[in-house]
């Protein structure tokens, strides 16, 4: 199984943002001395309370660090671009990376990105779709014409194609069952999200399963998932320095209205251990491989990507549960 | 004087990319070593007959290279985005540049380029002045609302602010009159094109200075001039291995319709000997130095931006141009 790092590129404002910055810079290293194979960064725009770096610079920086490590949008916020900005800075990051990108998208959930940068909510849906369709098409390197509802292009031809041939991978991350469906439909993998309890991933699992196979799709060769994980030398120390973080950042998530996305029968309001369970990766090393064995037995996971960090930790914590999981964890994984 | 290192992103279509991007991270190492103060990344989609570097991952690469060095877009194309989108990623690369961003920006003058991206050619000045009110007000840090004809916020409050405050220098490129009075009005520097010859920039500078005086704005601190330009260690030299691939260049230049944007009297319809004249930087050091000495005395630059390569070129010869510029001119400057 890969392990990928997903960078929690969300601090408090009050921090001194350089010196947050330059820790993920420390925390790449760190996955990739572990033996970390891809690291992430995500994209929300307006993300009080707390700050938020932007991926494309993001990414374009950590790529100095990140070796033969691929690096990936986790996700980027589709609808709020034009297609044809994201093929060329998808492309551009394909080449600064030597093509081990990953291009992870997702449709976004909330209605103040949505305002702010002038799309339609009820529009989302369709500009993923025919973005991704004239991405794809635009990267072949060929001039595209395109007349969708959400864009139109006569004869464009990129600048740069991505160094990956025929493209890089695409992710597509959803949360309810229409959109585990697009992505099987779409993309080449399901991207699964970090909120939603096992079983209910593995009802949503056998439903993409189910609709690539009706598309006439091959079986996906990737199937990601991405988890909140913390591990410290001892279980309850775990615990006691994760739990204040993490519940911190699921209060914000409920004031995001990100458990309106959530998929039926989830929900965000549930005391921290009601939470955890099935959900986080959090304890000493022999318990988070334990629950990962879990994940990978009931799911087939070929990728898992841990967001290590909540906003306000102790870095050196951080450092430490990278360390963990490379020293400890990642070597007795099936 | 302030010398900066424009990277020259765009290569032919055939050229191994990721060779070709490795380079431009040499450049900006030799740039650094030689004492160059800033290094610039611009932008273009659709730049056939040659490939293209998006700026915002591209300038996220090369700061892990560039210390105490500025970097800056030089420029990007405002018309073309969200003024939140822009106002975020920029606050991203002044945090990772640890508060040495420069945000150059300019209209555009591409159809191709507005079409493909779903702007109408005729809304690009009004987006330009819009987004630069909007992105100023988001810098701030307070919620914006705002109703312009472009663009319309309600209550927006960014993410991150930049590291600089109040904020980021703005430098606004532009050819026509028009443009040079907004940049008096809007920016806090009017970045002179490389396309432009001495006597007309001249001109217009005074229409710069007039303009801000009018504007009851203070002189602009800075006075940035890009140019082309080549050094080599003699005169006969720099012409040879300059010549093919700068007028290869300007062909190019002429089928994107650049000569359209030019200020009045203004052509690229010359030999290559009168299009270098009063426009290019080329020959052994002290021919350089003299030509650099000559556009201070007559517009007071505070920095020039130096562009070393033309698509198809050496790169050792890059590398030695920018090696000379560093070694033999830069210490001889005013």
């Amino acid at each position: 199984m890969r392990l990928g790092l997903g960078l929690s590129v969300q601090h408090p404002p009050e921090d001194p943002q350089a010196t947050r910055f330059a820790e993920h810079v420390a925390q790449v290293r760190a996955a990739r001395a572990a033996g970390f194979s891809h690291v992430w960064a995500s994209q929300h725009y307006l993300s009080a309370p707390y700050t938020y770096f932007q991926p494309l610079p993001t990414l374009g920086r950590v790529a100095a660090e990140s070796g033969d490590m691929a690096l990936g949008t986790g996700v980027l916020l589709l609808p709020l671009h034009s297609p044809v900005d994201v093929a060329e800075q998808v492309a551009t990051l394909d080449v600064i990376t030597g093509g081990r990108f990953i291009f992870g998208v997702g449709l976004g959930y909330r209605d103040v990105e949505n305002a702010a940068l002038g799309v339609d909510p009820r529009a989302r849906v369709g500009r993923l779709e025919e973005g991704l369709e004239v991405i794809e098409r635009l990267w072949g390197g060929e001039p595209v014409s395109y007349q969708g509802k959400h864009f139109q292009l006569r004869d464009v031809r990129i600048s740069l194609r991505p160094l990956q041939q025929p493209r890089p991978p695409i992710w597509l991350a959803a949360n309810a069952d229409a959109g585990v469906r697009r992505a099987a439909r779409l993309a080449d993998a399901w991207l699964m999200n970090p909120h939603t309890t096992l079983p209910t991933l593995e009802r949503q699992l056998a439903l993409f399963h189910e609709a690539r196979a009706a598309a006439g799709r091959a079986p996906a060769r990737a199937v990601p998932l991405i988890r909140e994980c913390y591990v410290a030398p001892d279980a309850k120390t775990a615990l006691a320095e994760a739990k204040p973080f993490l519940e911190g950042k699921y209060v914000a998530y409920r004031a995001w209205e990100q458990d309106k996305a959530l998929p039926s029968g989830e929900s965000f309001a549930h005391d921290f251990e009601t939470l955890a369970r099935d959900r986080f990766l959090i304890g000493d090393p022999e318990r988070v491989r334990e629950e990962i064995t879990r994940y990978h037995a009931r799911l087939g996971i070929t990728d898992l990507i841990v967001r290590v960090q909540w906003p306000g930790m102790d870095p050196a914590r951080v450092l430490r549960s990278i360390r963990l999981l490379g020293d400890e964890v990642l070597p007795r994984l099936v």
